[in-house]
């Protein structure tokens, strides 16, 4: 499919303007619209390794979806716009933030070894964290004051970005919680409308979430692909069933 | 010397209570009181690599102690008491916060190599940056909410440190341009005495700035020891002879 409609116009997918590690992305016809494509592929250590596994590109397409229309619900702003078929989706066009805001309520991954914390210690403030968004440079982890001297956000930007932060953190919290999941930690990233409106962007997925099975303490998420501890797609498969009682 | 009076009291050098990279600290026979003594030490990559350097105690003692007078006659608290000899002082003891605080006025070292931006770029606003002091984890950089979560200091605190910090990068700026030296940047550490006041600590030398000589370009601080370009005393001892100058 390379046509669909959208408030009352024809949206055509154009030339692709970016291949990522996750997805691809197509100007359209329309500047302000994207044409997003999930990919079957799954990457870590920032792209060094790479797979493909079938299905993943629909399933994290459809759990997006339904944070991005759950989020949305509670007033948070986001680019979500359609649904074009199982892989594919329009979103708003925007200027990225080169930052990824990482949220954690409970010690993992990075958190664990840089600290020498036990592993899912809880995190009394939850603990927010940028990392300047840069495959070149290895995603480095920045503060406030390095942002502003590089340039990369206003003070204002990065208070919007913390204040959105918490509250997307409160309200999955609640919503996996009803469903049996510990949010561990998520990212986000941002970017900003042509009204200068900071706007939750890009995907909301087991791939960039750590969810474990409040029942058994398995990962629902992408560690299952970083530890080789088998097929990653049954742990989103369950989150998207569960997601899909209460949405 | 193992005696020495202070505020009409003999002070007694009493045992090792922690040996450090530069320094060693002796308790003394009155619990509110330290002795530091300055060792001929150099290291580099925390540690990992150690050398003698006949006079570099003495150098940083007097520096140290030139500075702090400095600040505290511009009202910065802080925690050097008085010299004992040329390469030992008493000090405040204090409970010391495991948080280096570094400032940023012009980007050098890990901060040219983790964002690859040019070496003496001008950084607006001055990039302040917390590390956690930890030899076993290789001082990790740290942000507030890591800070909050761990449990290393209180909010106060922090609004405190960073403060602190630029409060202390004007007047060391002010006083280095005097005598046509560049502060590029440059670690401080802080305790808290007992009534939880919080205290500039530590030493303040060339072992812990970048200093360049702007007529010549030349590093004046320990980056001529960790690129091995020389005697590291001649800088030191030319920083010396300035501040003395002015000081
Ligand atoms: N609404 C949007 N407007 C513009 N770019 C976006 C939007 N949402 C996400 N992006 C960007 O599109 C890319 C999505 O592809 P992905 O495979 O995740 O890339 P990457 O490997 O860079 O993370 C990302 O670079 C992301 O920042
Ligand atoms: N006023 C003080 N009270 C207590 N400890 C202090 C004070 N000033 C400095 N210290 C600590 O004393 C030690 C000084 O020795 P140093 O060789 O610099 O150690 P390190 O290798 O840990 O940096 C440091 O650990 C420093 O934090
Ligand atoms: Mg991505
Ligand atoms: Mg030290």
């Amino acid at each position: 499919m390379t046509k669909t409609n959208y408030d009352n116009a024809v949206i055509e997918q154009g030339n692709l303007k970016y291949e990522g590690k996750a997805k691809q992305v197509y100007l359209t016809n329309q500047p302000d619209i994207l044409w997003i494509h999930y990919l079957d592929q799954a990457t870590a250590l920032n792209g060094k390794v790479k797979e493909t596994i079938i299905g993943k590109g629909e399933i994290n397409s459809k759990i997006s979806h339904l944070l991005f229309t759950y989020l949305e619900k509670h007033g948070v702003a986001q680019h979500y716009l359609k649904t074009v078929s199982q892989t594919d989706e329009l979103v708003q066009a925007l200027q990225m933030i080169p930052i990824e805001v990482v949220s954690r309520n409970f010690a993992a991954g990075h958190f664990v070894s840089h600290f020498a914390v036990p592993n899912q210690m809880p995190l009394h403030p939850v603990v927010q964290e940028f990392y300047y968004k840069s495959d070149a440079l290895d995603d480095p982890f920045i503060n406030d004051s390095q942002i502003l001297a590089l340039g990369f956000a206003s003070p204002d930007e990065l208070a919007v970005l913390r204040q959105q932060a918490q509250i997307i953190n409160d309200l999955l919290g609640q919503l996996f919680e009803q469903v049996g999941i510990r949010l561990v930690d998520f990212k986000l990233e941002f970017g900003r409308n042509t009204a200068g409106t900071i706007i939750l962007a890009d995907e909301l997925s087991p791939d960039n979430m750590r969810l474990i099975d409040q029942q058994t303490g398995h990962s629902l998420d992408k560690d299952v692909f970083r530890q080789h501890t088998g097929d990653v797609t049954v742990g989103y498969r369950e989150v998207l069933r569960r997601l899909e009682q209460v949405i």
